[in-house]
């Protein structure tokens, strides 16, 4: 996946938020959802409301007519079965190292089911440390029972 | 992957830890590491020092003879290239959907880099939940920023 | 997959089934549970409590020592990724042809999100016709908006 | 697959419908045919007659000029080998993990053979429910029996 | 695939044909079904009654025991994707080189469909022709027309 | 692969060929080939002589300047590893199902070797039949025995 | 592929090779046959005759009760869809990279068609070069033209 | 792989050479090297110096601009991993086939290490035969020991 | 991949380049940084700091309005799984012999862990020999051990 | 690729170098040759002449039957085409990342070629460094210019 195979719509948000220089932090404060969201709403994996995609738009200084664009269930995912993008990559090398050990410990706490990644959110954190700031990731998810019938 | 292709060293600390009834949250006192780590020693994902195996192993009331394979250098991964298993490929989806977007949230706040997935630890706690529990996941690892040479 | 991949637990489990001559509309009616839940514990797709793990066990004239394996939280997944047997790829086929499709009724119908496969049930019957009996699948999940955060 | 790897012409049905706001179910009366078989048609999965084509045209406003789009045998499927977009991936997931338990009961109540996908219809209906509305997926198939020669 | 990889009963019906020197075409004649219909059996690509179980074994001089692993809906399939051996590699290769023409030829004298390989019957001749003996191969399958609904 | 992949001569013969209501019996009889190899050489998995490509030309109202581009030796197959095409699918099935039966087959009539897909012919005929149309498919390949050396 | 997944019978030749101290080239004279060819039939890759398959065991001093393994039409190929072991892969990377100039060449020479694979000879020769020795392999095979029907 | 996917410069070259009617042949003695390395020149799979790069290009009637283009060491390979042109299969199943006996036939002749495919020519002649033409490659590559260290 | 896949800078930065005639060690004195740095910036697999992005495009006599195209954090990956030019796939094959063996020897001399190819850096020195000139590849990375947590 | 999988030589080798305490360096002067070599001798991925496999042998207190086990061309390669373990993903990572930065710098320093993997060696160092120590590798091939013909 390079960036000239994002969606047209993605890569005019983008030029637009570098024009304007405005971060995805300050994109948290004018639209009051988290920043890690609207990404996933410029690369299209989430939809808006169009009350939320008007005010990405005015933010960014685009016209509300690409609201229509934000505010549908687009298809999702990355494509490359194994992505080679080395920072992508590495959430693919914890899945597959701490996968099964995950898989035991929760199955433990909650018994047989799975972190829902729809009824989930994620936050990302800078932790500052003189040893080398780190990278907090706080993912949130419903667990959800495996139904019996 | 079933669970007959563990190896066989996982599935007699599995067995006995059955047997015996000791949770993954009774291990971490025992051992004083955290239940994901044990979880990813028992499974030969992570190697443990002398001392950590021998206390594992005496907490699930197996011979220390067995040390030396937990303290080795495993070959580390899943295999299946696209997990089958709900719960594991959640976590393949959350990277396939805010791959991108975590990477354009990631690159502003730090720079040019990938969060480390080595000096990186992993922690799962149950938030209960009226209206269902929910799974908190944290990762924290450190920022590496790309050497220019 | 041939049935030689088949866990043993699930070998034993099938053969004692037809050496005791028992339908699985039977053992619905033994356990109290549907004859694919059931079916789905046998292939050790689903984790049965303990209760239900003898009553299945009885059923079968097998001994109560198996419980614990079939209470466990197994690895769940058929493997090859797109399924040579011929009544198993037509759901494949479905997903291909219907995909879109389903995509897009569903999300007019319930906006952003999707059908749980965990809060999720799927019954069959037979349904005589004379001119070619048909199978009747009905699933039933949950619909799982996406959440914003 | 990204909304820009679709067909033109599926491209252009969709822009028409959410130019007049018309709703699936909305063609569903108009045409006289299913939902789930018209969003099939939209997406060159199936096949329209003449006069079926003719009126999906007319209830969206576009020229009849488009029939012979509509009519043909297009060449069929999704592409990836592994759904990447959440609520299609349920669909491979269940074949995952049922497609075992559903041969094996299917077996039985019919003997050797398989559920046709081609004599076959899907449909989608929304279940409200207090707890969390509810996706109901009707599947109906022609059992074809192995022929023997 | 070896011929080690092939199920135990193939291997035991096969070295049974071997050792007693009966061809498919004497088989054929023994239990009243075609040659391939029969080779599909002993390598558990299709399913006998009881009574044609019983003939094969008669005819092989093996024991009836083993009639009930040839009456088993079997899972089906070769395995590897693309098939390495040469002979079925070639069936594999006419699909990619004839696929699009038959389908084109296909639904122009049938209409939107596919030819069924359940309602199926293939039979292999050996043409004997001075400039080198000819395979004639004659697919006959049930045309099924997609059903709208 | 979608109709819009397929090589521009491909479109411009199948548009001029709808355009005329010409059908591909009707080629056989204007061209003195058969229907599927005319088909495979709209399709360019065949090359077709100068005086053969004029005939197919003038049968559609062509240019004759399209000649060189069906006399070529073009690369052929259709790309995607297992068609998800549905018709096209079954012929992959067949081979998956019936390729180790009629392997063992023809070795036992014609010794160890192959059936060419070079020299080779394959027609497509329509069997009515009251109880559901039948697609007859003819496939004549040399048995090429292997070299020894 | 680990040389403990070649097939039973090729470990024992090879083993009785070994221990005998015979060359490939011994054998070509001890049976009459190419050396490729022999170790072809060693790695059940071609099929001997009872007669060529006496001669080799002889040779190998090993007992001719295992003719019968020789004769028979194998299951041939090598399994990996891209070879690891690097006197292999140069194979593949030659028709990687010399694929469509070999094409364009033949095709040019011949017309339309191949090269068999199956009425094939290769041939492998040393030629002693004071700046290092070289490989001389001959292919040598019929060319096949496309049959049109 | 299709025709329109060649680069530019190849198609620019290939239709010049029809255009003049130029064969492979005529060429080689034009610029004074094998037919089947300048067939790899103008696929981009080998590189010319400046003056064997005019050469061609004179001999095609085309610019000396173009001269750049030539000379470049471009990335090199066909792309899809198993070929399913037929004539670029055969070469990828004697690889399959034959991989393994002319491993051990080299290693026997020449010790661990490799055929090359760099210091390696490749010649193509043909070969006139009653019985049918025959396709000679002939493959000489200087074997490269391993190294130890 | 081909040269028409890299992205639209790398072709402009590599033209400029190439209508200059300046060497990657011209640039890398005129940068300050290593050679293969530079390449990695030019095929947007590094980023490079406003000022460096300003010295390569004044050396490379581009305008400066394409210092942001250089400072970006590129999507990065070569993309074939197993990559076809020989070249680079040498570096692939380097992995498949010898990464067990480097794997083994890395864990002895430092524990558990990984040499990092963040905190990395690669040198290619040509070697004068008179039996052919060597490349001397320097990689440099530091050693992370596993974090227990 | 689990630990399971080695030969059963290799694991022979490693328990009898654990059980001794001996480690690679020690055997790099008891043997004459790099402890990275021996690694690959250990793992199979290269071949000891008899003497250095005597003194490999002997230094692990291992009887020298095993002698032939270890002279013998071995098929290479490590399996899984993306490797999962971390260590050796990096070296992948690096092809990924680095490979058209590495290919453009050598073509321009050598020409169009590649670095022999097979007149190659290849050194591990340790480099101590206050701030983490350091990986360093070495690796050294011929460069082998492409043969014109």
């Amino acid at each position: 996946m390079s960036t000239t195979e994002i969606p047209a719509i993605t890569a005019t948000l983008l030029a637009a938020k570098k024009a304007k220089g405005v971060t995805f932090t300050e994109l948290e404060q004018a639209i009051g959802r988290d920043e890690v969201w609207i990404a996933a709403v410029i690369y299209r994996q989430a939809s808006a409301s169009a009350d939320e995609a008007s005010k990405l738009l005015n933010a960014l200084g685009l016209s509300e007519d690409l609201v229509p664009e934000l505010t549908e269930s687009s298809v999702k995912g990355l494509g490359p079965v194994v992505p080679t993008d080395p920072l992508i990559y590495r959430f693919y090398e914890i899945m597959q190292v701490y996968g099964m050990p995950m898989k035991a410990v929760i199955h433990e706490k909650f018994g047989d089911g799975i972190m829902s990644a729809i009824d989930f959110t994620l936050d990302i954190e800078k932790e500052e440390d003189p040893k080398g700031d780190r990278v907090k990731i706080t993912m949130n998810g419903k667990f959800l029972p495996y139904k019996k019938w």
